[in-house]
């Protein structure tokens, strides 16, 4: 069971990032699912969704699971995100991104994020994420 | 010697990207130096720089640099980023990122962004960026 | 079904790579599941599996998959390895290392290594792995 | 000044990592440089010295820098290695390490490392690394 519900995460989210677009889908234990809204400003050249809308998305889907777990400490900051791109996304899906956490510590937590377009198998990118934990 | 400059990249930027926020500073061979203009929209709780704004900004210097180098490839595209959160960004200053460029073969190019708070002599951010590089 | 069978990469390993400790256990569509018998020369103070011995069955375990898929490419070489290491390995127990490939281009392969400490569920380190493919 | 010196550093390594080939060279503020004599069992098919030789480089330069800076803490372990390949090394040339730590916090320490094969002036590869640091 989590710590925070979806709607308690989505009030602190409407508070703290008054401009944050992702919704947050569900959370469960370790993990969350989020969506990002595709519209025209995440385009770019070629008609693909632009590299930091997906880093956005997951570092989010990563701080959310994280925050399900421990509660909302919000200074929890991000200190490494390493992502592969690796497929074109499609231009009219919103994406999809799915979270596990794969380690919790006192100090860090660490986990992945698969990236999807909605309704097409195939990943369309992945990225491994690191947030150090404040002492509370 | 580049083979673009600074006015036709900052011209090819509107042009493509019309929400760019980043300014392209200098351009010289293999590399660049960018800034963002940091306000209210780029923090996140705490009063830090939010990371997907570092990541973004990592990103175009190493996209700048590489079209600096082989002209307007408009479809090269980021494979991987990697970025490591070093320091708290101040919320008063714009960050600046330097980006030099390791390799650039016929099909891949690896380089590193550094960003700093302008005037603050410490890295606040460290990143490795892959493009792919369209066949032309 | 694989390009090449288990006894044809294991004979390449021992042509090729005649110091490799690491057995290849199986390989499927797109994956591979390697072990590395852990002896006293793999460990490291404080009694734990050095990280460079899990660097180096992650790469192997990535190797052996993309051959599996494209056959015998000896020239296929490492662009980027990233390794997070979440939790002390037994020092008491071989290490497995369980690949999945993510993306199969013609340029580029990227994908995943979780590597186990034999018996035990949680994940000892996780790592992505992006190869390049020589033409051939 | 190094809290340890090039003399106690390679005692220590001695001690405690009987089969390390790498040689420490040279120790400084937050910096070291480390040399690993290639001989044919770095060595991988087309003749060029194989990823986990370097992965290995990588991660001791980082160790050593890191020691140097805290004093002898043994159970300092990697929790993130990042590493691109950038060309292909010599394969009669040593290679050398090249570490500088960017960030020395309490919890965590992060540096690069710059890989040479000796004499020749493009980096052959590169890595970000993080250190947990044990509470003494």
């Amino acid at each position: 069971m989590s710590l925070m519900t979806v709607k308690e995460l989505e009030d602190l989210m409407r508070r703290e990032f008054p401009q944050n677009q992702i919704i947050l889908e569900s959370i469960s234990s370790r993990s969350s699912r989020v969506r990002i809204p595709v519209n025209h400003s995440h385009l770019r050249p070629g008609g693909t969704v632009s590299g930091p809308t997906m880093m956005s998305l997951a570092d989010m889907a990563m701080y959310l699971a994280l925050l399900g777990e421990i509660g909302p400490e919000l200074l929890a900051v991000t200190t490494n995100l390493n992502i592969h791109f690796i497929r074109k996304p499609e231009s009219a899906q919103d994406l999809i991104g799915v979270c596990n956490i794969f380690k919790l510590g006192k100090k860090l937590a660490v986990g992945e994020v698969k990236i999807f377009s909605e309704g097409i198998e195939e990943m369309v990118a992945h990225a491994t994420c690191t947030y150090s934990i404040p002492k509370s």
